[in-house]
């Protein structure tokens, strides 16, 4: 806020709230006076949240996900496919391959992607402990699941090149028509994806 | 979420964040990524205003903004006219106006309008405290900073008129062309307000 109309307390509240991705200062406002409003149901209870979060949350040494456990408890989980590492830029990746309950095996959560402009080579991606997992015999395959962008891809292709000398299975996600998709509403390269990548039926 | 693709405690935080104003599920688990993902300078700089925001911040006994003092700031000071009540519905109107930097006097907050279907009468509204503050003599002249919507409009009527045998003068905002605003663009209710309280050049 340019101008100050409440107390620093308050002030600081909306300058933090403001920072969230999707809000801004008019919703940073809205949303403390929201918390204010609605002290016991929403207030408190996020307050209490977070102090558990910066308490107990953290990166799972192993694979990167977030987690108040350990190594994570997918890491934990028994029950996973100990052969198969799925590869994913982001927790948010990780929790939409989770959401759709399609991966059978663990992760490796990168932290991003290569994007030299911004300064973020491999040194600051977690590569080095994923070429260390699958020297170490982790996994029979190492599933490469980032995003279909440019900086995606090139992150995919430097990682499958420093995986390629240890002899560990490398895929890809499948590119072409996404489910319910109509041909007139997409665009070419993924057009070109889903021609060139076509199956016998 | 439909689906646990987190521990309790993360699954808590989205459920929480999800329930600010303009934020949803997706928006939810994004502002949870970005605050585990900027530990030090949002997560836990966030945990502790709310922290503080808890301990703290109360509503004014008097006049019902919302300050870590009490009375507020504003009530104390001693440099506003003291003449002068502008009623408002929610704190947010309040901030709108010290932002807007019009308002000599001080302020009273009902804390929202009637809306009899909702089950808000006057009992559920701050005008009990504000009928005393003007029988007590505290101010020469109340300024019914309402909202020009129908709900904000019958509460000021309602007000008005608890107000009407305590010989206080009792006035309303201004209706009219906004500043910037073009006629092509205006309703037809702004456009009559426009021209019923037109002014003689």
């Amino acid at each position: 806020m340019s101008k100050k109309i409440a107390g620093p307390e308050i002030e600081r509240l909306v300058q933090l709230l403001s920072r969230l991705p999707g809000l801004g200062p008019r919703s940073g406002r809205k949303a403390v006076l929201a918390l204010l409003k609605r002290r016991n149901d929403l207030l408190v209870p996020l307050s209490e949240a977070l102090n558990v979060a910066v308490e107990k949350i953290a990166e799972c040494p192993k694979c990167g996900n977030l987690d108040t456990v350990s190594p994570c408890s997918i890491c934990r989980d028994q029950r996973r496919d100990a052969g198969l590492i799925v590869v994913v830029e982001e927790v948010g990746d990780l929790w939409a391959l989770e959401r759709a309950g399609v991966v059978s095996g663990r992760y490796h959560v990168l932290g991003g992607h290569l994007s030299p402009l911004d300064g973020i080579g491999p040194d600051k991606l977690n590569i080095a402990s994923l070429v260390e997992r699958a020297r170490a015999g982790e996994a029979s395959e190492i599933l490469l699941a980032l995003n279909a962008t440019v900086e995606g891809q090139s992150t995919a292709h430097y990682v499958s090149e420093q995986l390629a000398p240890l002899g560990v299975a490398v895929s890809r996600l499948a590119q072409g028509v996404p489910i319910g998709g109509e041909l007139d509403y997409l665009d070419e390269g993924t057009l070109a994806a889903a021609i060139k990548s076509r199956r016998r039926l």
